[in-house]
């Protein structure tokens, strides 16, 4: 836990060095800055641009470097401002002036671009491993409930019965498109910056092929111009994240009017909802609630780069280096928002009898009734319109369709005719949707065949 | 032009009516509305959910009202609220009771986002081809001015000299992500709705294969629930379109700057440019600033729709209706900026002694110099620490490298030798980029090479 | 109606006139700029600037102009660009020659500048007199429902009994805070930048004090370069006015919620609602819905300007032209979604047994158990735990509190006595809030005596 | 310096607990939580609620526990979940069960709201002192520059020329307004939630007056429903920092252009700037362009709180935890952008004659030969025609209006006569904005005399 810090958290230091400082955060970068870094020896040795001993020494150096800080006794220092000074100033306390050749070649520009997008790729591959994991969430839950019928909404009126299931898969189809739109991301993010130096490219003899093979990128970047100032790819990811969260704020609130009193569709297990300390039947869907208060921080962070990239002239600013908090932000947001939100699905129970006796609630199978007459060869709208009157009719009398006999719905039309009885919520599910069970599999193998 | 209405522009008629109706906006759908229903026409004759004889008729008048509204002798009716009920009303009006079962199997949900998608499909080949023409404008002022030399910015402070071809092809390289992730969203767009019904299917022996052939779609939304809620293409376009603003922006800061009286390096042509009343030699790059505002708008967009769609439970609510209007606002503000940027880059004077003077200013040189000790075995922050004294000295003295005399060069470093003179501008560019010519070259394959 | 535009609504012509030309928005300024000529003209004969003749000739020249307009007799021109021109255009078409020394002593800078001022204050007096009318609404459905009990709600379960209209009256709390945000924005507004040139004054003896008296302002701005740069009035009054539609926005929530099936305690008038052609008895609140979904557009204006500002260096810069269709469509989406509040409100049908009976429900009434056992002595997070401990056993043995013996009372607590039987629904919203009269009453004075 | 922690920051711990947690960031209201308790217990004991010897031990329980976060031996603890139970936990610890009465007619909904407006209340007050020192920085600036003159632009294009002071003071301006926010944000801020319980009030004779005056708020929130929901106060700091940081921005652009190789009338000092390694000519305005760039964060903190909040039914929600972070990093971020900002300003190197020898370029006095025309009886657009003329024969001459001689100035305009030698950019500056000095004093007096 953080000590308190004094009032506001403001450092009473308020000198400019503090303000630019970015080791508070940058910090987290130093497994990918290590690992660019080992890349960039090698390739320097390999090349003769510095000796094959120096470029081992320094390996060696760096390897050690990084069990220091692994074991967590590499001590940061803010007056080294930022992660990479930290560890090439080490990295010459350990192997002396040798460390001093790790720059070249290289400029602190090219080798945070790199370090970015090896991060990104990490991260987008987490991403979609957790959001397989939700939707395996959801498919378990609904298979587990394949037989639910719930009212389906629109305007948050009762429209059609639907199934349960086919309710959830829409949340799989939703995270089946977050999934391709990280894979675009992660195909533009993985490009290597580094050779592209501060802006201009480096007057030496580098292989940017045996560099981006060492540290697993696909491609080289083709502009150094562009390479050094490209936050595109953060902005990607940024965008992305927003919608993921935007879908999953749209559970969050079905999961939130669902558990109310008033629909008792579902119960939240105990573990994702916290109950007040004097009413225990009172279970809030905390999580949920949070979930989608969190949406608005992950745009927010989206907007918050766009507008710090706006009008920047090239190649490096310093704005950029504002790309930082707000990416680590979205992705400790983004991913823990997933994994209780797998937790939350997997472990709801649903009340299946409530969401039933919802689902035939109203006079919802009215479109199946115009459906009918349609099919008796009825055009659609007059159908229509001859469902409106039976439905005020049936209001009128206060009866619902089942309680209406044959001789009532035959003043309306002389369309209607015993098998009229046969439209039930049941029924209305199966014509509309056939094959539920088909869909789950697809969703299963579409989940289980990308490897996750 | 419009004529002038009432104060703020706010109609005295205040129903919710007004409020709701979306005729105002809605009516450019009408060429997919019209395709979608065709299609849909034809399908419901094929499969004997109508008769071929009504489906044919169907058709014609689908045909003639297009016909009409190319003509201008439509008349769209405000009480009729949006596009679709007033191409169905004429439909009706042309051929009788017959237009009344062009909607039998159908809905305004999965209609919507069958127009909404046809709609984007077309965008986005637009935007594209909007961008390609641009990257050509880019290459062919790069191509004419392929000697030209400039100084390259870090903190807007001169940093290296590079060629203008150079900086001009990095915005290529943004453009050319742009075209992709246009791409990508129009790969997700590319997915038939119709035929989810309101929210849950329909209980009709449909032919969604056949729909998605003739409107030219790839796949079939899988679950109905989703496809009619689903509003991802939109903010994805939305998003895409943002970032091209935000690199367009940059290009206009550039532009603004370097047609300043300070900078001078280029000369906005007249048809881009307005000119005070008073001063004539004044030229304001008045195309670039505003483009730069726009991307403000556009951003808005993209935050206005996220917000729209946060939160919401399924299926259809009418807060989708707000997808519209800001979509369209940014297709009618991306693709005019694209055009006038092709323009303004194309016909751009390049004031290249002007630029070329001041990438010979200051000591620009300087990392060249360090990168020639480091090449005589000296580590790289030493030959940095040596080069900075040298510049100290240098600005003390009144000198610039040019005009320092070799042994004061050797007292800061036995390793300077003759050859030192043979670091100039021009030297710089070569060993850092040496292949421009290459890199034009690659970029014309692309943009022709994709069928722009 | 609006004729049908060609594809995308994208002219062929794409000039970067037609990209910078803003008649097409900026005409609805033109009451505001004719009223700040003819003051302007004024000042210029009274000063001597003109002679009092020409100026007398201008005014009469505006007026007509005005009556032009009004009566739909005068034409805008395209090519003349803005509203700006084409009255001045106009004027000398009609009164010759001295029609052109109307721009003495003023640059379209602080002209425009000036109308946007003038815009903006007319428009939020019209924004907070549609505020009072919306209040007025709550507090008349609030007077004629004020013994209606609904559940109050935390974390959308209910929590505690209120009453309707204390739910109420924190909506009228909400606008309130929006008229003063408002007024604190017209305070900022009321500046007269006139008199500022195009960025640093007018060398002529103009007199300020005289065209703020005339055009209604109470100060004068001190600094030229601000006057002419400064838009945030603009952006506050944005600000402002999505406050006012996240306001909104949570009572169209409730209002959607509150008119679901399952929730069922309003009903919303036909007029505010829209019907399905087939469900006569589906009543789908569209218009809450919509006023939900424009919340992100008034959202995406306000970001949009803040970023078409960001960076900007004085004094004017084109960019700033975008001030004007974002506060445009925020003022067009704002003042018609108050007034359609106020009818949706005002229209409301309350099911005040359904409510009452929800608020019943549960055991809403622990924490007013608790509250008995503190008044008896018993700390308060004792209490808590005795009285959870007893909801426990009542849900285990399916009996409210009504249902309980006072025995099975007094083994949780020896402090139970009869007089437990008074703690009731009604007893609970008394003993809390007692004076919903009085908060009733100090609110019509609040809008009431403020001129409303 | 914080300890390296695992990849990503992703606590392995995935449990819905350490999602829901607030304590990682609401530590810092402690101060604000023990002040409220403190007046609270005084209340109950006051009202006799608990006894007055209760409340003493209260109070001096909750002194001592300052006493201990204050010396840094107060434990914080993670499964305690936020500052309030830790505080509470640890006062029945310290005091025994007494302490369990502390939460007697309070919630932890009217605490927290109760907490956030006496934090806010003091970070204003602080936002204000801070803009007030960053404004003498500017006043400083201008006074002890007062003479220099620089090029006035509008569209980054030298338009007249203009005194440095005048510029400066352009920023002053918005500064001012500003405050005028901050402080109209302070008194909606200062009313006191305590009192309104969980949502409804509370069953208890409290006295409200008593804690508002206390606590020193002003007013006591009429109604409770509101009073637990608004998060007004936060959204309307987030809005003014928002609109002071763009104004921070544009003057961070002009910085960077000011003190780019090109302009050269500013040299920033090195504490405001770095160096590059090797370039110790070459300062980058680093402090400048990341205030520039955290812009984007701030205005991204305002959206994702508009958005949290967007369509939350009343009353409390979870979502609303999210009101804390974004706040919390808005003041971290304003706060010290202005101290830096006062420094940067205040140790500016302005290169008087650099910037004069730029406002002498071009044509800059046009519009001054214009209005001396004017003076003479020409209309005004008549005038600017004959300069026009003027201005495109003295480019073709080569010449500056200095080296054109009175006969070929009359060539254009028998008006020109011996006096126009007069104009200089000096003459311009004198006639446009005479009073300099008394706009530094005015300004002066606004600085101090509010207290600053």
């Amino acid at each position: 836990m953080q000590p308190l810090r004094k009032r506001f958290g403001i450092e009473a230091d308020e000198e400019a060095k503090t303000y630019t400082t970015s080791i508070g955060f940058d910090w987290r970068l130093w497994p990918y800055d290590i690992q660019g870094s080992i890349a960039h020896a090698k390739m320097l040795g390999k090349q003769g641009i510095i000796s094959e001993k120096e470029a081992e020494l320094i390996v060696t150096g760096l390897t050690a470097i990084r069990d220091e800080i692994e074991h967590g006794t590499f001590e940061l220092k803010a007056e080294l401002e930022d992660i990479h000074m930290n560890i090439e100033a080490r990295l010459t306390e350990k192997i002396g002036p040798i460390g001093q050749k790790l720059h070249t070649a290289r400029s602190r520009n090219d080798q945070v671009a790199t370090d970015m997008r090896l991060f990104l790729k990490d991260v987008i591959e987490e991403t979609i491993g957790r959001l397989k994991h939700y939707q395996r969430a959801l498919l378990d839950l609904a298979q587990a409930n394949k037989e639910v019928i719930i009212p389906g909404y629109t305007h948050l009126q009762p429209a059609q019965p639907v199934l349960l299931a086919q309710h959830l898969l829409a949340y799989f189809e939703m995270a089946q498109r977050d999934i391709r739109r990280f894979q675009d991301c992660l195909e533009r993010a993985d490009e290597l910056p580094l050779g592209s130096g501060a802006l201009a490219g480096v007057p030496y003899n580098i292989d940017r092929e045996f560099l981006a093979k060492e540290l697993g990128f696909s491609r080289i970047a083709p502009n150094p111009m562009d390479a050094v100032s490209d936050r595109d790819f953060i902005i990607e990811y940024q965008a992305a994240a927003s919608i993921t969260m935007m879908h999953l704020s749209r559970l969050a609130e079905e999961i939130v009017l669902w558990s109310s009193a008033e629909f008792s569709f579902v119960e939240v297990d105990d573990a994702f909802a916290t109950s007040s300390s004097i009413m225990p039947q009172k279970k809030n869907p905390d999580v949920a609630e949070l979930a989608r208060g969190k949406t608005g921080r992950v745009y927010g962070h989206l907007l918050g780069l766009l507008t710090a990239m706006k009008g920047l002239p090239l190649a490096y600013n310093r704005d950029m280096q504002e790309d930082k908090e707000g990416l680590f932000d979205t992705v400790d947001t983004l991913l823990p928002t997933l994994d209780v939100f797998a937790g939350l699905v997997r472990t709801l129970r649903v009340n299946a009898q409530r969401a039933r006796a919802a689902a035939e609630g109203g006079y919802i199978l009215a479109t199946d009734l115009a459906d009918y007459l349609v099919k008796k060869g009825i055009p659609f709208r007059q159908a229509h319109g001859i469902v409106a009157r039976l439905v005020a009719y049936a209001i009128e009398q206060g009866k619902s369709f089942k309680e209406l006999e044959l001789k009532e719905y035959q003043e309306f039309s002389p369309h209607f005719e015993e098998d009229v009885r046969s439209i039930t919520v049941e029924a209305s599910v199966q014509a509309r949707n056939p094959q539920v069970e088909r869909a789950l599999e697809r969703a299963r193998r579409l989940v289980e065949g990308e490897g996750g």
